[in-house]
C-alpha cells in the first residue's frame, strides 16, 4: 500500500544548482532522490514545496513522496541522514495524509534574507549572506517601508519577467526588517511570510528596501511600486546566497 | 623608517592547514604574507598571536609586522581586504608601538568551542561546529565543572604530549559553558580566557566537559584531573573545526 512521507529538510545551497533536477548539475532534488533510491531500492520522484534557486539555502524546506516501503518515519529520517551529504539534513520525517503534496498544498511560506552590512566582508559569510559595503543601512526605515506590502496586493512589480504566473496577486502576512543585537549588529535580516511568492520576489523586495535603507528613496516608494506594476521601477535583484527558505505551513 | 602594524583578522580556517607557514600547503600565515607582498612589494614575515591548528577558525586573531611602507592603517586594511581571499577578513589595522610583537606580548587569549548537540547534523555546521549526537549534554553541569579551572593551575593534564612547554602553569580568568537561547538551543558554546594555552588544551577541556555533560563523570572530576597531571586521564581531544580564537588582549 502506498504511503505519503513528509520531510522537513535544511540545506546549505552553496554546492547546488538549485532545487530542481536538471541534467549534468548537482541539484537538491536529485541528491535527495538518489539517497531515497539507496534507501528503498527504487527511483521515486520527490516534490519540494518550491524551487529554490542556485545558491539559495533552506532551514525548513518541505519535501513529500509516495512509497510502498514500510520504514517508520524515524527510520526514514535516520536513513536519509546517513545517506545524504553533510550539507543536507532531514530535520523531521512524518507520515502524511494520502495525496499530500508539498508544493500543491503549501499555504504559507516564510523566507529570510541576510545582509552583512559592513565595510569589511564577513570571513564566514561568503556564501551565506550578501555583503553590502556602501554605508550603514537604516533598518528601521526598511522595516516601516516593508509594512506597505503586508496584505493582499498585486506584486507584479517584484516579479522577474520569466516565468509569468497567471496571477500576480499574493497575500503577505508578515514582513519585518531588523538589525541584529550585538555582537551581530552588522547583520540585517529581512523576513517575509506570504501565501506564495512570485519569481525572484523576495530578492527584488530586498533590493528595493536597500534603496530605502540608504535613503535614496523614501519609505513611501515601497507603496508606490505596488501601483506601478512594472519590474523596471523596483530595486535590483540581490544575490541568491543571502536567501533562506525558513518554513512552509500547511493547513 | 620602520613601522609596526597590528592587524585584527577573522578567518574561516576550513581551507587552511593552520596558521603556520609550511611548504606545499595553504596556510593563513603564508596567504597573508603573499597579500602583504602584493601590497608593499616585498616579502615580510608576519607574526600571529598563536598558531591555530588546521581547521581552527578566528574571530579576532592578532597579526603584527614591520614595514617601511607609508600606507595609513586604514589603507592597509582596505588593501588587505582587496587582496585576501574571501575567507579571511582584516577587521582592523592600526599603528603599534615599535617592537610590538603579536605573540610575544599577548597577555590574554579567549577561545570559543561550538558543539551542535542534536541527533541530526547541522547542514550549515559541517566545518564550523562539532556534531555531538549521543544525547543531550547538561550544559549547566559542564559550566559548574569548568569553574574548577578558573585561577592559576598546572594544566599539564590537558596538554598534548608534543610540544612540551617548559611550564604548564597557566591562569584561567574565565570559563563558561552555556546552551544558546532558542532558536539556537541545539548549540552549546564553551568559552575560556587565559594568559596562555598549552597545546590542544581547549579541545581537551571540551572533551572532558562532554564526559561530565553526559553524566559519565561527576563535576568534581574537572578538579581531580588538575591533580593527576597526566594527559591519559582527561577526556578526548575534540575536533578542530569547532574551535574559534575569539580575541587576544595586550596590556
Amino acid at each position: 500500500m502506498s504511503r505519503t512521507i513528509k520531510l522537513t529538510v535544511a540545506y546549505d545551497g552553496t554546492a547546488y544548482a538549485g532545487w530542481q533536477r536538471q541534467p549534468g548539475k548537482p541539484t537538491l532534488q536529485d541528491t535527495i532522490e538518489q539517497a531515497l533510491e539507496r534507501i528503498v531500492g527504487e527511483r521515486i520522484i520527490v516534490a519540494g514545496s518550491g524551487r529554490t534557486d542556485s545558491g539559495v539555502h533552506a532551514l525548513g524546506q518541505v519535501v513529500s513522496f509516495h512509497t510502498a516501503a514500510r520504514l517508520a518515519p524515524l527510520a526514514f529520517q535516520r536513513a536519509f541522514n546517513a545517506e545524504l551529504p553533510r550539507d543536507i539534513a532531514v530535520l523531521n520525517a512524518e507520515e502524511a495524509a494520502p495525496g499530500f503534496h508539498a508544493r500543491k498544498q503549501a499555504k504559507r511560506k516564510r523566507y529570510r534574507y541576510i545582509i552583512h552590512n559592513s565595510r569589511t566582508h564577513d570571513a564566514f559569510g561568503q556564501y551565506r549572506a550578501w555583503h553590502y559595503c556602501f554605508g550603514k543601512l537604516d533598518a528601521e526605515a526598511m522595516h516601516r517601508a516593508a509594512q506597505h506590502w503586508v496584505g493582499k496586493h498585486d506584486f507584479r512589480t517584484f516579479e522577474s519577467q520569466w516565468p509569468q504566473r497567471s496571477s500576480s496577486v499574493r497575500t503577505v502576512f508578515d514582513a519585518a526588517c531588523r538589525r541584529m543585537p550585538a555582537p551581530r549588529q552588522k547583520q540585517l535580516e529581512f523576513e517575509v511570510e506570504a501565501d506564495g511568492f512570485l519569481y525572484n520576489m523576495v530578492r527584488t523586495m530586498v533590493g528595493t528596501l536597500v534603496e530605502i535603507g540608504r535613503h535614496r528613496k523614501p519609505e513611501s516608494w515601497a507603496a508606490e511600486l505596488l501601483e506601478l506594476g512594472d519590474r523596471k521601477h523596483a530595486g535590483m535583484k540581490v544575490p541568491s546566497h543571502g536567501l533562506y527558505l525558513v518554513s512552509v505551513d500547511y493547513e
